[in-house]
């Protein structure tokens, strides 16, 4: 097992569908930027109100990648 | 920028579908008797089991309305 | 109201496709070797990255279930 | 199951003689404008001192009650 | 020491100045409909940016009144 | 001092009159399967409400027992 | 009202018959050595077993006193 | 409501006048590197002392930031 | 570097005015018993209403202390 | 990716020499009796003083095996 | 058993070398002013960076002893 | 004092021998790209088990760097 060293980075995703596609979203959005991304954790579930829906949902989420190729 | 005052409501909204329509339904009962709905943040998920599947699913979440026209 | 004691266990279900499915796996799970389950709480919601794409959703929860008949 | 909303109130119930009675004399003052009332939690324990004596318990709450007859 | 019952409402005050001015302006307007307040916590400070400015102080925080004359 | 293991389980114990009672409730139970049990830890304190009253206690708590003889 | 400063301390009392007079015996143990002693918080309660029974509570308190005279 | 995704920094201001200056000089320090600054929460509020004055506020904020103009 | 140790106490500072002005009132207090404090940290903030003004900030907090000259 | 569902038991082990060989022991005490053992969390580091030594580590951890083959 | 009462004091011990190290020095350092010293538990790892090094660990403990002679 | 402002990254520095190394390993990957690193603080420990042994600790913790030189 190779020692490797990761970093954690916190982003908030947004979806009007669900908490799934809003960890995606930001997911996706972070892999233009960061390699070797490996796990997430959710930190926060939050969300906006438009009337009487809930018009987007706000999922704040950290995501683990390996500082190493492995 | 108004320096508007909000309050924070708590509620546990039900469904047997989804965690998305537990809050949703949550927002909806409370539109009833409450306007200015704005945010919401996830506090607790729950459930309840029947044999070998999730019965219900039970979201508490606080709401946060202002308690001044905007 | 019987006094009944509860016995709480602690499990991480695993989904490809969502939160909700993921506990639904780990009750299925739990139920070909525990009775009487009566409700779950979701303690923590991580997940495995590949590529640029949420690969799997990893739910842990805890299930309560009756030691005693009801 | 039918799908209910509940609303979650926080209230401090004071007794000079145990934790239980002022859970009890919390409920019991509830009960007074709120109907539907199914649980509890207890969110912290504190209280006063009076020389050498604890003179009253302090005891903060969460009940739950049903927006809906049930 | 009488035995009262409190309750406990949860409020975000806003100001563009600063922490306490928030604080002081969501126990300002609570007074409009709410007597016999007695303490207050203070939960969650967050506030918004404008450009490189600190735009607005929100400070989330629970405020106790007697439910009883004191 | 001998380097003992011990494992922890997650109980509810239930009662109609108090939070100690639901306590004891619950190590008589387990003391049925498990042997050796040393301490206990509160994690959680609930309950069920009947119109204006505490109908029950529900106590969570934590169960440590040596998995060797002492 | 004086701008007083409190100091806390921290102590686990123990009792062999319940919660309450745990934190009694913390409080009036306390009382030897500090004067002014106006407030406590639970922070733990645990206990020893013994067979099947609880044999301790051992509740961790804190207690607030004035450091001046009031 | 278009869904973006926004990254959290974490930063620690200091500052010897308040604890609003210490946040605010972190956001104005971050607004050199980073754009589109929308939100931040206070994470921990410490000092350092000397002598028998507070010498400096240490306030660990978390600042959020849209990943895309908006 | 010297191996030092150190011992934390935590007392609550209170102020007509401000946040700061009560944590500054307990490092104050303190440095009348205690010498060669280093650092604090915010533990809770609270406080007393009387009518529509906050009457009193009372703030908890850690003082950090060498035991040992530097 | 095969959707596993885990199981997570706590345990508490002890070693006289260091927090790495407390958890060490209690990995291989629950060799014995659970198989596909495949990550740990430390919960909590406790420990017994006797005279002034450190004289036992307790380290509290959850550990995850796999009620599957893999 | 008998009722003792026990006092907490927080201490944070330094060291070049290891945790336990810390843990040891604090314990140690206390013993010259604390008698009947039971338990210790961590409750926060820090520690100082001198270029790419650790230079120091920080131990926060918490350390219980028995006000009366056992 | 000069009111620097201090950036906090997270990382999960990992070895096959202690907690230790694995901070010391995630404290020398950092510096090969951040400079001024002045304190750390362990966030999380968990770590890898192969048959009945800890393959691997695995820590998480964030590192406060200076965004100005000193």
């Amino acid at each position: 097992m190779t020692n490797n060293v990761y970093k954690l980075i916190e982003l908030t995703g947004t979806s009007s569908t669900s908490i799934e596609d809003a960890v995606q979203n930001a997911v996706a959005r972070a892999s233009k930027t960061v390699r070797n991304m490996r796990w997430f954790e959710v930190v926060e579930t939050r969300g906006a109100i438009d009337g009487d829906n809930v018009a987007q949902w706000q999922v704040t989420l950290k995501i683990g990648f390996s500082l190493d190729d492995e």
